[in-house]
């Protein structure tokens, strides 16, 4: 049997398409790597090898012919899927079984991706953490909340998956697991089937084993993407501590340091950005937003079922119940007058780049750390994406993050193809 | 039997409430209203007169003291039940029954509203029309897309509705049948369970007897609405006729004069807003932006059943493909710099007054006329009332459209409540 271990989503769907491998030879691959490993790892919520094999054996030609002919994908379970239930990760859900599929994944089917199963997401894609461990080390969280689609990942357990962000449920997981990692412009991909949190920020996005698989997914997934250039220059990054850079362990900068000295070395130019103070409330304004927002959305489950949310889930109402209406509404106005500001700071830049998290994945399954270096961004809705810093002497893996400015997902996703590329050749 | 042609959803859930009346009494008031003029009007898309009943007589002790006590609602067909199937008046979603319900219906169930059934949208609640008739002309359409519910209302068949827009679909139908309508905030109420048309505008809307039971039904879908209040002033209103004011006829015109008058002699102020030169390209670019992400929304039935899109839908579908991805951006940054100008243009008032739509409903079935007072709102998110205007010797409705601020939804009920009592009184 071929080994796909170190095979990216594009290569695997360039070899089913062209037929020198069949979807069942890639699918038992990435199913014995399942075997081997998921007890311990623990990235499923639902999972079923035999459905596996059977939707890989019954691909259509189109499908076999798709962008992801054959490509397994690990599938966050705050998605509906009609071939599974969907539980996020809560009891109030433990018999939800939808008849529809989310709507992008219903685009990966047609694309020919083979759904693995759904992984596991923290209680509604916020904090109360499940059973996943960090395959870089199994007694540290992946982080969350896309944690079983990034510990599946990291594990080898499919090349492609989806994940959700609403603070930093999609980047701080691939910090911790060192994965490439894409969370596109806010609003651009369909939600349709995912349960909402705070609706301001909620975002699909998705991980790969490259930024060509980052780029693949954007094309399946956001139709009319602009096609990609094969014009390579040498960029301008702004690098970008924010008002939070305290929380940054040494380590951490070091690594990130010596990635902006390769990129330097390489000929980019990397130029200090500095902010102005007024930016510093960016951060518990996403918070209040969140807040505020998600208590609405859970409305509902609160009223029916308020023994069955957790503690930190309970916090969060709480919160936004001693936050009043005015205090929201200045929240969203500061956001909404910081933003054309910051396009301005964009301007002469590429992307931004700065700390994916201020630290490693931290010891213990149960907290994950802040988000900070993530939801700053993710209050105006920009294009992020988080490239793996290498690792030497199985230290922890570290992520530098990538900030493209409003709708720039297609120069953000080039750009970042070259720094990854850069990096690759700096180790 | 009572009668409750006239009693609003405010007082029918006080009699359940008090139990002065049983909710199968009121149930079977609708029911026969129903009965006799359903067949003309074409209302439903999925009606169980026996599956109304079970509920009605189900209601548990929570539910029979809560705020939407045996108050019956109709539901729009672009939101998920459980009980009823969801077709979206689309050949493809023949067969489609969620297992789930949509947040808000889950919302109303919870305090106590009975489901009559599902009202028929336009196709995916854009433009191509369905079979539902305007009550007071059943040669004119009732508008779009919120059809069913908007003439079930205007029928007698529930006292609440809910309903959805994206560009007009639910304050155009208000208009048309003289209906009390909200479209609250941007962002406000959670669209779990609807389906995505474009979401930049998307929003939960409803339909009511009266302006308390817009109120009534916020407090249920909204949780943490501020309360209202009793204290009632003299308002500051701006009277803004937009840069398509020629769209308006004379007798429309000649109704929303009345009112405005009628507003002044009751000691209101309304005041001529005129908007800078730079909002008129607001119309094309909320319809460019709907657009483009509606053909994003759709791409998986455009793949999967091309066949079975309409017209108008596949003609939406091919403005989106020969639209750039710059224009988008640009329309999104235009609307964006000037959502701020026209906050400081709503500073002096309580609620800006217009046209809800320049006719009054034309006839056939076939289109509903174009939705640009509406839209032009929608494009920023703001909080929208129609005003019924009271008509007389048989003249269809005409609708006064009422717009707040950001994020003033409590501020302009309040309002509402004031002019609808003015125009009760001075018919």
């Amino acid at each position: 049997m071929r080994n796909f271990s170190n095979a990216d989503a594009t290569a695997i769907s360039e070899l089913v398409r062209s037929d020198a491998v069949s979807p069942e030879t890639v699918s038992e691959h990435f199913l014995e790597c399942i075997e081997s490993r998921e007890p311990t790892i623990k990235a499923f919520a639902s999972f079923d090898p035999n459905w596996v094999r059977t939707q890989a054996g019954q691909l259509t030609k189109a499908q076999a012919k798709g962008l992801l002919a054959g490509v397994p994908v690990g599938i966050k379970d705050n998605y509906d899927t009609a071939d599974h239930p969907t539980r996020f990760y809560s009891w109030i859900y433990d018999d939800n079984c939808p008849t529809r599929d989310a709507h992008v994944v219903s685009l990966l089917r047609l694309a020919g991706a083979v759904v693995m199963g759904k992984t596991h997401t923290t209680e509604f894609a916020y904090m109360h953490t499940g059973p996943t461990r960090n395959p870089h080390d199994l007694d540290r969280t992946p982080g969350s909340s896309s944690a079983g689609s990034a510990a599946g990942m990291a594990a080898g357990f499919f090349p492609i998956a989806l994940g959700t962000q609403t603070a930093g449920s999609l980047i701080k997981p691939a910090s911790y697991c060192g994965l490439y990692a894409f969370k596109p412009s806010y609003g651009l991909v369909s939600l349709e089937g995912v349960k909402p949190l705070a609706p301001s920020f909620d975002t699909v996005g998705w991980y790969g084993r490259s930024v060509r698989d980052l780029d693949l997914m954007a094309q399946v997934l956001i139709p009319g993407f602009p096609e990609g250039t094969d014009e390579r220059h040498l960029r301008s990054f702004g690098f970008c501590r924010t008002a939070r850079w305290d929380q940054v362990d040494e380590n951490v900068a070091m690594s990130l340091e010596a990635a902006v000295q390769a990129l330097r070395s390489a000929g980019h130019q990397v130029t200090e950005v500095r902010l102005p103070e007024e930016f510093s409330t960016v951060f518990d304004d996403h918070l209040l937003i969140n807040d505020c927002e998600g208590a609405r959305s859970f409305s509902k489950e609160l009223q029916m079922h308020p023994d069955k949310l957790s503690v930190e889930f309970l916090a969060m109402i709480e919160r936004a119940r001693s936050t009043t209406w005015e205090q929201e509404s200045a929240a969203k106005r500061r956001l909404a007058k910081l933003a054309p500001v910051l396009e301005e700071i964009f301007k002469p830049f590429d992307a931004i780049l700065g700390a994916s998290c201020g630290i490693v994945a931290p010891l213990g399954l149960e907290a994950t750390g802040p988000s900070d270096f993530i939801k700053f961004w993710m209050a105006f809705g920009l294009p992020q994406v988080n490239i793996p810093l290498l690792r030497n002497n199985g230290a922890l893996p570290v992520g530098l993050q990538m900030i493209g400015g409003f709708r720039s997902d297609r120069a953000l996703l080039i750009a970042a193809e070259q720094v990854a590329a850069v990096l690759r050749e700096s180790n």
